[in-house]
């Protein structure tokens, strides 16, 4: 395939707004006499909201009214921003309200004030008087999954929220015929996205009686239903925009603060009110990534070939159930095209405990899984001696691989070429050799990891997305979409992809940058890596209707057949050829103002994406390590991606540089922590909790294994969320490979390097 | 044909936006650090520029840009609101600059400012120094196409815009060969639209590079086409957004002010230029309404059958050519499908003067020939002692009447029962007895007019409409279009429209408020009355594919055949029986969520409408002259209309309230004055400009005689113009009545009646 504007590094279309402060968010929308909501957060971990008095607050002045359970619907529903189901047995688990009668974890929601301003909010907040009964509280899940272990949800007594697993060959069968068996313990920490955009909305009620919300959301379509299920409502009674978004990462795939929003202007008669959650709330009552603790056992050949893999994994789920039970099963899925494993059991348990919410985070389980997965097979290779690229060379699955359970078939596979080509970009062999047998107080070493990730919620979930298609009078065209453009670049690729199609230059395509339930074709959000791959297949489908209807159009002005006839350059030509046989601009006008045929070119579209593709890369890492203050320091990192064809080169590097940021992060030093005695927060604001700095990061270095993917709609498979899976292990066994040490746990940070260090006796 | 929604007055989907005062027109949208353009008008109606120094104006301090005729493009472009015509001959006159460098009337615009606030531009405007070359200036059209006259347009040295008239039959024979020939010079004054809002709009360049316009308009894809032509770009860099607004009646039918608003922004790098009309601007720079001296000639048999009739038509257009040729094209048709000539010649000439220019106004030119065909009708039946009713009566056409030239079919005709209704409602007979030979100081008279109103622009120019439904998950729909509300109500009638094929209530159907060329599917706007008839069809088209849609889901769920199941009520119902087969919210639910099916509901359409429907109606009124002051008193006065079934009757009596309104002041009052010697406006403001009150307003009457139109999409034919026409004329007749004086001018205002009474010797 040759393309003209796929595979270029033309500019964001979103560059200019962005760069020039004209880009408007949701806190650049004002209404008039918008008021203010604020929330009033338990101090308890875990207690019954026995009594609330809210009669002091209200009576302040400048406070419009107070909220708490008690004004509101009693329905449970789900915040997890998935698809809707028809199928009940497919649906997130409902277990929360939008304020709560049973604090869950130091933080919850108990009431809501709406008033003029800010202070005044502040201050009435202080004159609510909430009789709490306190309960104990558990926040470490296996401890919370004994029995007589406090109960977070009555529904759940054991508190579990699921341990639906996977599992196929015969894992026990393995193991007793295995020469080898290996196991080891991994544990990964609870971080957050870190957005720069916290959540924020507002909502008013529209004069036809609508609530309207304007939120900084992933997912505008999903919200809209989910405020309604929240609050009992028809679902098209709600409406809402999405401007522009500061980041998302998988934080703003839950419906969180909007349906408390609604709520609010429906308790002052619609006014609007804004509800912005500042970053010391938005630490613990957004989501989190979920923490998650591995058993691995392996069983290999003596010649080296992993046969079985048995996966436990304690999954800290927080308070709510949110996205828990598919985060874990995401876990336990997309690791798996990827080592030829004859047997795999998954044995998961995903739990409540009284602390925040985990939820959807970038790699959705697989950073998790892939630090366990990835350190283990490291940790294997080291004690049979064998190199550990050589190890997973021969244990590669191929393309062809069929997943027994999904049925999922891996069409192209690259992890060969990107290990190749890893290895090459850190001069591998070189270091491998001069790294050996280090003693000083700064070693050096080097470590790799794979990872494979898969796109989208296909064939689990729906996947539907819609594209909208208007040609102007001189052939440009609008794109219309409701995939969620939040900082990712997928406006400019999916406005490539129309241009390829239609032969338009970029700035002939011009996408709505905004998204409104009431009029933007449905589309389920961004999140999954999806919109690359699910969204530009739509696109792709509108695009070619409206090329269809161009050529039908200029076959029926020329009397040449279609098959002749190409779009290039806003020009119809002759293929054969070349020559111009009329420009597009004569086309459009004529589709415009044709006096008896008129009906001007456009599509839209919905497609439902039935096919998927798994994506891969893998990390390569060196490391210099301070023995003595345990500090590690990452010298050089490379992600080379099999992400198919890269529409964008620029921005594809631009994600991939943010992902391994966050990787590095993951790795080394953040962790939101909490006092195990009271489950209060340590660190909730930027100060405390320790986001990799510019300083912190070396130059990352990016590179890619094109391979045209034919489920693809070009050849593309994501590139989203992976690059933040691979780099934590692949730091992980580069100090391995400098030390010696086999970490088990990220964060490496200095203290605890030091006590690991300590405890082997190298200090 | 039975209907629901249909035929019902439902309250307008706007009510409670506007009577609340949340409806937003542009003046309630605002842009940080937005500027003001205002606008150097010629204080000479004829006058070539010769030089402009506008270095002072720069120079002061808050003015951002001063521009001329010299910054912008040399494109002449027209402003008249048109479909586009592929074909050069179809195309409307372009004759004018942005900024001009001839003044042609008295408040032609020569220079702009652009300042950070009102005071500042006026401030500036002050300093721009122009030097003049004053020239003889024309405002009688009679004059201007005398040889010699002053040359408006170089262009066209006779003054002369148009002369295209139309003739069928031998005019000539029939005058030769007639019993009897009457003659007539009937006249109508220049008068002005008055909507609430002014002509404002405001504009930026938007990150993309785009030029953006928010504006007051009846014709937002016009706008974005004639915005392109102006500054010669492509169409398709222009995107236009429509708010609420606050009335048009065809001068916002007109591209005035946006391209000079584009034009300013441009001139400060797009920042947003804010160009809002003063009234006392608007009164001379936006449009008036032509007025026309008629000449008519007409053969009557001693039968008292009409056979042919020539029409003289001087036609001052003012300044520039706007609509010009079209309005005096469509008063030379759209009487003719009323009564039988056998010949017909229409003989008009459209006239440049230096005059504010005349456009679109209400009616469309028809006003002025009623006045003069009607009270021509009183005429020659007063002089032939035939009751005017029966002379009327025995010439009218039947349904079945083919024009011969536009060979449009009139397939409904209710003139006969308007009539019929309207002498009962007035009680004609016993009042026409009563007030006889009447000597007093105060006399009555009872007066009647009929019309006939063809909607729309079939068959001249292209009808195209384009509706976007979308249906909810809850069976709730949204409708888009870009037809325009503009007050008169069509938003309602749209959504009664898709309300009735969906079987749903108003209250789910949610209308799209704003139109935004970007993404509301193209339609040319809102005039000639087309917005029922044209948008209506394109509505129940996108309905039917929604409705077709929703049922073959029905039918695949439920195994029924389509044709016996139907929507009502939000069910699915089964025809034959009444029973409930499913609910409409099922079968939307299984459209967005089927896991292989999932395609949610939604049609987005263009419909080329290709039939017309020709209106009609009658005016009954009675009236009492004060003889000594020359004041006419309405006592009573009755709309009767034939325009096929009225979609919502409390809508439609609101329509005809309105129209009878601005017919009153045609009638009596209106008169946009102007010095003779300089060509100034002499009241052009809301004092001296003498629109009626409510105190000069009696009770309307208004009546319906509604016949299934079957060339309406739901038997509905045009109503929006249509009941400013006859008042004049009946009033007229009435007044002719009263006191045997035949008045030939409008408007009949005290000093013109007093003139008229000394003259026939009755004072």
């Amino acid at each position: 395939m040759t393309y003209k504007v796929i595979g270029n590094s033309v500019n964001r279309v979103d560059a200019i707004a962005k760069v020039t402060g004209k880009a408007k968010y949701v806190d650049d929308f004002f209404e008039r006499d918008m008021l203010v909501g604020k929330v009033l957060r338990s101090p308890y971990a875990h207690a019954i909201v026995k009594n609330i008095d809210v009669s002091r607050a209200k009576a302040l002045n400048g406070v419009e009214a107070v909220i708490t359970h008690m004004d509101l619907p009693k329905i449970k529903f789900s915040t997890a921003g998935h698809p809707w189901s028809l199928d009940p047995d497919h649906r997130d688990i409902e277990d929360r309200l939008i304020l709560t009668d049973k604090a869950r974890f130091v933080g919850d929601g108990v009431a809501a004030v709406i008033a003029v301003n800010e202070l005044i909010a502040e201050k009435a907040l202080k004159l609510i008087e909430v009789e709490y009964e306190i309960l104990p509280h558990v926040i470490d899940p296996e401890e919370a999954i004994k029995p007589g272990a406090p109960v977070v949800h009555e529904e759940r007594p054991n508190n579990i929220i699921s341990s639906f697993g996977a599992e196929y060959g015969d894992i026990e069968a393995e193991f007793k015929n295995s020469d080898y068996v290996f196991e080891g313990i991994y544990e990964t920490s609870i971080v957050q996205h870190c957005h720069i955009e916290n959540h924020t909305s507002y909502a008013y009620i529209d004069t036809d009686g609508r609530i309207v919300i304007i939120s900084s959301t992933q997912i505008p379509h999903i919200v809209k239903r989910i405020v309604g299920q929240a609050l009992g409502l028809p679902w098209g009674r709600i409406r809402v925009i999405k401007p522009y978004v500061g980041g998302g990462f998988g934080n703003k795939q839950d419906v969180i603060i909007e349906p408390l929003t609604a709520a609010m202007t429906l308790a002052v008669k619609g006014r609007p009110v804004r509800y912005r959650m500042t970053r010391e709330e938005a630490f613990i009552d957004t989501r989190t990534r979920h923490a998650m603790k591995f058993s691995l056992k392996t069983a290999v050949s003596k010649e080296g070939k992993l046969t079985g893999i048995y996966v436990g994994d304690i999954v800290n789920n927080g308070a709510y159930a949110s996205h828990g039970h598919s985060v874990a099963m995401s876990a336990g899925s997309k690791f798996r095209p990827l080592y030829n494993f004859r047997s795999i059991k998954f044995d998961p348990k995903t739990v409540y405990t009284n602390l925040p919410t985990a939820g959807a985070m970038r790699g959705y389980g697989v950073p998790q899984i892939c630090f366990a997965l990835e350190s283990h097979l490291d940790d294997i290779a080291r004690e049979m001696n064998i190199d550990p690229i050589e190890f997973r060379n021969q244990n590669l699955i191929s393309a062809g691989h069929m997943d027994p359970l999904t049925k999922n078939v891996v069409r192209t596979f690259g992890i060969p070429e990107c290990i190749e080509k890893g290895k090459e970009l850190i001069n591998w062999d070189e270091k491998k050799k001069r790294y050996k047998n280090q003693s000083g107080e700064r070693r050096r070493g080097i470590g790799m990891a794979c990872f494979s990730y898969l796109s989208g919620t296909h064939p689990v979930a729906l996947e539907l997305a819609g594209a909208r298609i208007i040609m102007n009078q001189d052939g440009s065209v609008q794109l219309q979409v409701s995939a969620a453009e939040i900082g990712q670049g997928s406006d400019t690729v999916l406005a490539q992809m129309a241009a390829e199609v239609l032969g338009l230059s970029m700035d002939m395509v011009h996408v709505i940058a905004s998204q409104d339930t009431d009029v933007s074709p449905f589309d389920t959000g961004a999140y999954a890596s999806r919109q690359t791959f699910v969204t530009g297949a739509a696109v792709k489908k509108a695009a070619v209707e409206v090329r269809q209807k161009v050529l039908e159009l200029a076959m029926k002005k020329t009397g040449l057949c279609g098959d002749e006839l190409d779009m290039q350059d806003a020009q119809i030509i002759e293929k054969r050829t070349g020559r111009v046989v009329c420009s597009l601009e004569d086309i459009a006008m004529e589709s415009y103002y044709d006096r008896v045929n008129a009906s001007p070119i456009s599509s839209d579209i919905t497609e439902n994406v039935r096919i998927n593709a798994t994506a891969y890369g893998v990390t390569f890492a060196e490391v210099e390590v301070d023995m003595k203050v345990g500090k590690i320091e990452v010298l050089e990192i490379y992600n080379v991606h099999d992400s198919g064809v890269i529409i964008n080169p620029k921005l594809a590097e631009g994600q991939v540089n943010g992902g391994v940021s966050m990787g590095l992060g993951y790795a080394l030093s953040e962790q939101l922590l909490f006092d195990k005695k009271t489950g209060k927060p340590l660190n909730n604001n930027l100060l405390d909790y320790k986001l990799q700095t510019i300083l912190d990061t070396p130059e990352i270095g990016v590179a890619f294994v094109e391979k045209y993917e034919p489920a693809g709609s070009f050849g593309q498979k994501s590139l989203g969320e992976n690059p933040s899976i691979s780099p934590a292990p692949a730091i992980r066994n580069a100090v391995l490979d400098a030390t010696g040490i086999a970490f088990n746990k990220i964060p490496m940070n200095p203290q605890a390097v030091f006590e690991k260090f300590k405890e082997a006796g190298l200090l």
